[in-house]
């Protein structure tokens, strides 16, 4: 996806917000602020908004020194989802369509935001926005192409999100595990370093990834599916990679126009990308792209 | 009121509104964006966030030779509520406390954003939000520091805000005057030139303002009331006035420090403000300050 104009403020609020998660004081985040107005000036119109997010990122974590400022913030959202995984269980366990509720369920971990806060969450209130999410109708409904491309691959790449929604991405892995009639080899890729909340190893094996799919990290601190900036090792495997499930608003930006077999489960939180997907603000996404039915690996 | 770093996102955004407003191209658009980011670049850091404001939509309006993008929708906003003026005058009529009842009709019309959209409103979604108001209590309530200063004063100055909101604004300087047995003047001051969806002389006209006050211009193009931006006749009415009803967050913006009898009508619609303030956001804010009891005019 391209960077659009209404990007650029928003890129302004991300260094602000980076830089005050970094305990940047009040000289640093308007240095930040005046190098980020710096990079958006030199920009060539051919980044995509990850990439942009990319650079601005990484300044934060260099000029404040903190190279993880999401870290607790992700351990607690972690704690916080797993706390739900038995009953999010339950709810697939007694789905009359399992795939299907897993598919929403994955969406729904995309939706709740566990990055807002490292305040013990209401349990209630995480479980009424899961159910919210569940009797929401995906506004783009691909899943019938999904379930198809599932009974032909052996091989499914996921790539992962944030820390959180892991929990809710190991039981779509399940799922799609009980789905099948053939054994099925699951990669799930992390960000190679931290950048925002991204789920990277440590993450993933907090959320008991391991024991349903094989974690595989991307080599990149970035958001989003940077691949030029991914290991030569991530490229193949998404190269070879029969079926891509991609998680979130930032797979979305970067791999849009990617040539692989995806299918992006997220929620349009953003107005800029919801446009881009061609669906309201808040719809519920799960969009396949140059999947063909009968060309599964 | 300063400028905060989290103001910088938000200028940004207003050039780009502004730029689509005038009818900007995208190559316009993305140059307006890089004038905005040299001139925050460039701040000394002492300017309110209206001189910032008043910088970059005076850019705005020469770059794209639209000396005044918001017209069509200032004559839509004061046709809708002129056609609400008869229902909000019998509001006040029924009210058990006209004055309170007139304050806060004062605020609900710039709670209303009539500057969103140039299509028909729904006129009873409108009156929902008036009464929503009504409902509402004030945050920062010193109505009886209004009430007193009245009972003392003959001469009122209202700063005015929006074209829209000046229908509602009549209806208040109709209840002072009726409030008062002693006769009273007012004097409403209008934007000396446009400035987004500021009321200009002609809005206020068109909204029957002349009927119920001394229409006043301050001279400036600026949003609020930056006064060393105004005229030398219009700052004497300023220092003279025993009594200075401002509404809106510009207003406030540009004057909260001011040494003058002043009482802010506002809704604290932007983070930012509603922490100057010290309310909530969203909350409805009648704010007395430097009035003195017993030195009214």
């Amino acid at each position: 996806m391209r960077t659009y104009l209404d990007c650029y403020p928003c890129f302004m609020r991300q260094a602000l917000d980076a830089g005050r998660m970094a305990g940047a004081s009040d000289d640093m985040q308007h240095h930040l602020l005046l190098r980020t107005m710096e990079h958006l000036a030199s920009l060539e119109g051919t980044e995509t908004p990850p990439e942009i997010g990319h650079v601005i990122h990484r300044m934060v974590r260099r000029l404040t020194g903190v190279d993880d400022p999401f870290r607790e913030v992700k351990a607690v959202s972690t704690c916080q989802a797993l706390a739900l995984y038995p009953w999010i269980k339950d709810l697939v366990a007694e789905a009359k369509d399992s795939l299907a509720c897993a598919v929403h369920l994955a969406i729904a971990g995309n939706i709740i935001d566990f990055a807002q806060t490292t305040a013990p969450r209401d349990q209630a209130a995480l479980r009424d926005s899961v159910r919210e999410a569940l009797a929401s109708p995906l506004t783009i409904d691909d899943l019938g192409i999904l379930r198809a491309a599932l009974t032909t691959t052996r091989e499914v790449l996921v790539l992962a999100d944030n820390a959180g929604e892991t929990v809710f991405d190991r039981v779509l892995i399940e799922a799609l595990h009980d789905d099948t009639t053939q054994p099925l080899t699951v990669r799930y890729a992390v960000k190679g370093a931290p950048v925002l909340n991204d789920a990277t190893w440590d993450d993933a094996l907090a959320a008991g990834i391991d024991a349903v799919a094989e974690i595989v990290t991307n080599g990149s601190d970035a958001a989003g599916t940077i691949l030029e900036d991914c290991t030569a090792e991530f490229r193949e495997i998404f190269e070879r990679a029969p079926l891509v499930i991609a998680k979130g608003q930032a797979n979305y930006e970067t791999l849009s126009e990617a040539s692989a077999p995806l299918v992006f489960l997220l929620r349009a939180k953003c107005p800029v990308i919801a446009r881009d997907v061609g669906a309201p603000v808040g719809s519920l996404i799960c969009e396949a792209r140059r999947i063909f039915m009968g060309a599964g690996g």
